[in-house]
């Protein structure tokens, strides 16, 4: 088995205003040392996979025909083996 | 300047619909090999800080105070040192 940890980012070019949200929020509070706050997904997804490339071409693949927006939002992932 | 990356899942007792969502939708995409899913928040604060220590403080203290609900959820962050 392995388990797909996967972050989800809003492209830099689109609006985010659930970061931005955050970051006047902080300001608020008096944390002048935040710069920014950018906010998104992250997914945890296990499944069975004979092996990691085969596990990551079903990452992708899911993450394109599902989890992601891929018009508007970037993935990265990392893939942990985990027992069964 | 320093760049948290907080990954945040609700805790395993507390219900996840989205997570459940995207599984029976994977299922029902003919996904059998997907076991779990679980859905949670991604973000990424960048933010200054005079060291690491000084960095992982502050994150936590964001964290507690704003950005994670700690009553429901659980998260984790990794810091990387970024140009100001």
């Amino acid at each position: 088995m392995w388990r797909a940890e996967i972050k989800v980012l809003l492209k830099p070019s689109i609006l985010d205003p659930q970061g931005q949200a955050a970051e006047k929020t902080l300001a608020a509070m008096g944390y002048a040392e935040v710069d920014q706050v950018r906010v998104g997904k992250y997914l945890e997804v296990t499944f069975s996979a004979p092996d990691r490339a085969a596990a990551e071409a079903k990452v992708q693949e899911l993450c394109t025909r599902l989890l992601v927006n891929t018009v508007i939002e970037d993935y990265t992932f990392t893939l942990v083996e985990v027992a069964s």
